[in-house]
């Protein structure tokens, strides 16, 4: 198995990305071959200060970067040799089994659907984050933000491709699929969650009805389905919501070395129980619905992100997660 | 001035209703009446219970109560003598200044509407809530759930109430206006908020463009505008983070006296530092664009929650919010 990963993509690329992607590759006794595709020299120099001798890696050479800033069109028509362009071209060729980026997500994600294309009976590839819930479980959200406008069939789908996720890798056995709305009755809602509550209800899916925001982290389903407008704005404000709680400590305890002593006592506490609560441990976000493995990682990266990542991803390759979307979207059709 | 208050809606009503209502009146001195309106025995027995010589109330008998799973609409047409029609009614009439209920929400807010009736030029009247933000102040969200499908016109329309109320209420100067979506750029989102944002622009509201949903609790602008159905997913997000952190450190806790004692310590401190990120200091949420002052309250509400609920409705009134509204409404068409 081949795991290729953009070196250059990330608020700290490629040293962040490097080091993280070797750290997976250690902590996996060289099972993958992991694939640094990016500015060969950059690349080369930073995987040297990581003692790499007798590690199963290589480098592919992709000369151009896609900034963060860039727009998503316009960079890749112009920067074919970018590292987003060149990963995903390998994934296409079969030179490599999965595609990392946590570079530019709108770049990564037009990209993606332009070149390893949808799956057959895809109408619209979509992004699924973990989301870690009070129980020290997790839900699954799908749509985080592929796609702003939605019809009811694609909700359908989220749920489909949402449920083999969940069943595969997040190990849940029959995992139960709810759709995000502001009420539970099924007459609840505006018209795209009215119109795909009896879509869901009829599917073969484990619909288990509508929940409310206030059920998302309560762990009330395995699958929470929702168009990409609201999932993205959800998973933004859960992202918002650790670097709130420190700020609010933090603003608590200025000026007074008393209070500074008390949060200073409690931060560790704080960090061990909301451990698991980080982005950082969830593996990334898998774009479904495209013929391949395409894993968004977040712009700020960090190393333990990174490998998380990485072991994600060879754990969708194992459970061959396109291919079982593309039996069940047919099923579901 | 009168205000009334649903001394039957709310979980703990009438006991927590009655007794946020009265804590209003001695902290407010008796400067207006407190109308309270439910089954007159049940409500006179419980204002017995605090000593309420010299406090400026009266009690409106109302026999029937809309209970919270009632459906609204039916609700409505059955219980012509519920707390809810009989305060609407009184305020209709002028009789009181202002309503507020904890009660059945869509009953309330259909309520309003139906007997209050929309300001002329409103739309759509729509439900306004405080969120505070990590620098200890606070941004005001709406639509937060009374219109679940919206057109651009309304957005703006919430644009134009925000401000009133983010300057008459929060004391915002200039208050800025942002609208919810999933990108900074004016070309992200999803249809309504593309065809929203230029008729924000050239508004004369002080538009400051795009924001995610990370930046809501860092107060990025004084008012947030969403359509109801994103805006209430946040909000019950928003409202499920505390009561999240507590189980969470519950869990971390159990079985393991040394983290029990840990996470004792800091309990208060954290409560200390989180103080304002809970719902009852925010005085509850308005109906803005209904002819009239009418407050919806949280189910749950303490007595705290109802004494500063109480509080804001005379702060509304003193404010006329409700003309302001007007007012603004037919200079921005």
């Amino acid at each position: 198995m081949r795991i290729a990963l953009d070196a250059m993509g990330g608020d700290e690329a490629p040293l962040k990305i490097v080091e993280g992607g070797l750290q997976a590759l250690k902590e996996a006794n060289n099972r993958f071959e992991l694939v640094l595709v990016g500015r060969k020299d950059e690349v080369q120099m930073e995987v040297s200060l990581h003692s790499p001798e007798g590690l199963n890696y290589s480098v592919v050479d992709a000369p151009e970067v896609i900034e963060m800033s860039d727009i998503p069109n316009v960079a890749l028509k112009q920067k074919r040799n970018s590292s987003i362009v060149v990963g995903l071209n390998l994934h296409k060729e079969r030179k490599v089994d999965a595609f990392i980026s946590a570079g530019n997500t709108g770049a990564f994600m037009a990209a993606s659907a332009l070149i390893l294309g949808r799956i057959h009976g895809v109408s619209r590839p979509a992004v699924g984050t973990t989301l870690p819930t009070v129980d020290g479980n997790s839900c699954f959200l799908i749509d985080s933000g592929a796609n702003s406008d939605c019809r009811p069939q694609h909700i359908l789908e989220f749920g489909v491709m949402g449920t083999i996720y969940a069943r595969e890798i997040m190990k849940k056995e029959n995992p139960t699929v709810a759709l995000l709305n502001i009420g539970e009755e099924s007459s609840k809602g505006n018209e795209l969650a009215l119109l795909s509550y009896p879509l869901l209800e009829k599917s073969g899916l484990n619909f288990v009805g509508n929940i409310e925001g206030r059920d998302i982290l309560i762990g009330k389903a395995d699958v929470v389905v929702a168009d990409g407008f609201v999932g993205n704005v959800v998973l933004k404000f859960a992202e918002s919501i650790l670097p709130t709680l420190k700020s609010r400590l933090k603003l608590y305890a200025s000026g007074n070395i008393f209070r500074k002593l008390q949060v200073g006592v409690m931060a560790d506490t704080l960090r061990k129980a909301l451990k698991g609560f980080s982005y950082e441990m969830l593996g990334g976000a898998p774009l479904l619905g495209v013929n391949g493995i395409s894993i968004i990682g977040h712009g700020g990266s960090t190393t333990l992100a990174v490998k998380n990542m990485v072991l994600r991803a060879e754990e969708m390759v194992n459970h061959r997660i396109s291919e079982l979307i593309r039996n069940s979207i047919k099923k579901e059709k």
